[in-house]
């Protein structure tokens, strides 16, 4: 039986080199308290006062009230945050968050990690330290890097994603567009994530055209490339759209978790029909939430199958030590025994196909959209991409054996 | 006939003083386009680059692909985000945004707005600037200021309001709580938004055993104080909240927008049972989306009639300025032709209560929660917090003839 000892650490770990000019990562490590979680924080600008803002905050994110006005010791010894750990040169700061406080709902497992600080300029979510008992409360991948990799045929090697783009073209073209790419041997062909239920090409008619196009293709090729359409909307408007991928046979989801709201992104994989899920983390750039903690652990535990980030070298600014950090605990199973495929993604060339794989080893989805579109030769350059992917590693040392 | 020449300026204000040195509201003005929207942004080091840096920008937050991978010309002007407005001396930037391309999702709208860009570092939402019609694809606030006023049966006067809470109470003693302070006269008693559906005071429980304690003390009282439960956890379970909230007659409700996700949270105005929604501003603190726009302007867009704020002077680090410019943003009317009300919270005392009037005027709900609980007498000081508010202005010249 799992007890509240048998400790996961989902922590972020530190970011080399850069821990003293730019400390967005790295707790303390703490043992865990019964019934409670731990939240790794840096609180800048305390200096010596780091245990009196460790104590205020401590109360911003539990009762949110003086302490004197709660009469009741037990209550008191119950709910409210305690200061763990401090380290008064870096400003790190773990608070133990009571996990009564928090239930079993993934919203309010943010709302008490960063819900009040997150309008606190000084406080930075570094990562959190969960319990296995308590990371049981969520879903977590329940299809993973293997249940992906069945679903593909794609035992061992590395894997390809590409995207539906852009904005504003007809159900049609998007079609076309996902046969081409299907028959060029990607495996996971996913909406852009700006792609929603517009009138250009509103869901209902899309997901039925696409997925139609990508099952001629995989006939033909034998392959078994999967879609991934963009759920997006009010509840009851997913609902209609989760009930259509059952109708249609599509057994992979795009989902925002930070606009469609945590809650609502885990409840997804409650539904009747599985879908896998491939996180996408739109809105979810905060440059005070160690994306370490908020994609590499805390989505992947609301179900994420698959996280896409910002690589390296794109358009983003992430470095390549917290790029590789992040795949790794976006790899790292959770208690469903399923780490996520993590999918570095952001302005990616064909060119650097065999550079990232090295980087990132084969239990990665290199995720290329525009260069293949804005390509001379949409279809030459798909299947480009598909070789180079498959011709890795270039020597027996360069990668793990396929 | 409303047409996109309406134009409802939306814009946050600039931050007297602050532009040059912390430049995170002000949009720069520009006329729009029919069809677009325009978002205002803050691009920092980008210097003489920045018509550059705008144009990637205008990529990423509407194809996010390379132009020449568009062919056709006619998409490329429907959908394309255009650079509008530069000042390259403060790093400020326009971008007109399709409007088709975001429908009338409000998660699509902030997607758009701030998706991909929420993880690019230098760059800051300021505004937005958007036409009476597209507004009308959204909710706005269906109470507001008046229709509140006139659910409290008070038309003119400054508002109170405090919190339940800490977290962990059982609903006796919640309830208990709500009506000590109903009786010393606050209008608006909310859950503590930290009070979820935790096994301590679950949702259905509590909120029969408040609104029953409340409706007590009105009953003694002939007042009409509010109760403001919060809503929170999965689509099915918010669904079940509104449900009993009908059963029981409540008719206001506490949601976090980007904890519920903000599609959702304007959902919650479709429902049968008609509730007023004070907005918390949980988890929405990102030091790249200016409060002005994002409180001030769209979570009265997507539903609320009152919106919570961190005050000046408390335990968060807003400027006098800021609050007073970020109230005005919430009481202007929307297309509804209602503003919503201005809740200014966080560490405030009695004690200030006409400084705060002075500063935010008639207008507002003063929410006073931690101050009144760590009384020795609770009840006296709720009475004394709702007195000074019905004593202000204390000279004539000092605000608003009530």
């Amino acid at each position: 039986m799992l007890t509240p000892s048998s400790v996961v650490t989902a922590q972020a770990l530190p970011e080399a080199g850069q821990m003293r000019a730019a400390p967005t990562a790295g707790g303390l490590p703490e043992a865990l308290q019964p019934g409670f979680l731990i939240a790794h924080y840096q609180l800048s600008g305390a200096g010596a006062q780091l245990a009196e803002r460790a104590a205020a905050l401590a109360v911003e994110q539990s009762v949110e009230m003086p302490l004197a006005g709660i009469a009741d010791a037990g209550l008191r010894a119950r709910v409210v945050a305690r200061v763990g750990a401090l380290d008064v040169a870096s400003g790190r700061a773990n608070l133990h968050l009571a996990e009564e406080t928090v239930g079993q709902d993934p919203a309010q497992l943010l709302n008490m990690l960063f819900g009040n600080c997150s309008l606190q300029d000084d406080v930075t979510l570094l990562g959190v330290t969960l319990s296995a008992v308590f990371r049981a409360r969520f879903p977590g991948s329940r299809f993973g890097i293997d249940g992906l990799r069945q679903k593909l045929g794609a035992p061992a090697r590395p894997l390809t994603a590409s995207a539906l783009k852009p904005q504003g073209l007809p159900p049609a073209d998007l079609a076309r567009l996902a046969g081409r790419l299907a028959r060029a041997g990607i495996d996971l062909i996913k909406d852009d994530h700006g792609i929603a239920n517009q009138h250009s090409a509103p869901f209902a008619e899309r997901v039925p055209a696409v997925q139609a196009a990508i099952a001629v293709a995989n006939r033909e090729t034998g392959r078994h490339t999967l879609y991934a359409p963009s759920l997006s909307g009010d509840a009851q408007e997913v609902t209609r759209q989760l009930d259509l991928l059952a109708d249609e046979g599509v057994s992979m989801a795009l989902a925002c978790p930070f606009l469609l709201g945590v809650s609502r992104f885990a409840e997804l994989t409650r539904h009747r029909h599985p879908v896998a899920l491939m996180a996408h983390p739109a809105l979810a750039g905060s440059p005070r939430i160690a994306p370490e903690c908020l994609l590499g652990d805390l989505f992947p535990l609301f179900g994420a199958d698959a996280v896409i980030f910002p690589n390296h070298g794109g358009r983003f600014s992430w470095s390549r030590t917290r790029c590789l950090t992040l795949a790794e605990r976006i790899r790292s199973p959770g208690l469903t025994g399923r780490g996520a495929l993590p999918i570095p993604a952001g302005g990616m060339q064909v060119e650097r196909v065999e550079e990232m794989l090295d980087c990132y080893g084969r239990d990665v989805v290199l995720l290329i959209g525009g260069n293949l579109l804005a390509a001379p030769d949409l279809d030459h350059r798909a299947r480009q991409f598909v070789d180079a992917v498959a011709r890795w590693p270039a020597s027996p040392t360069a990668g793990a054996a396929p």
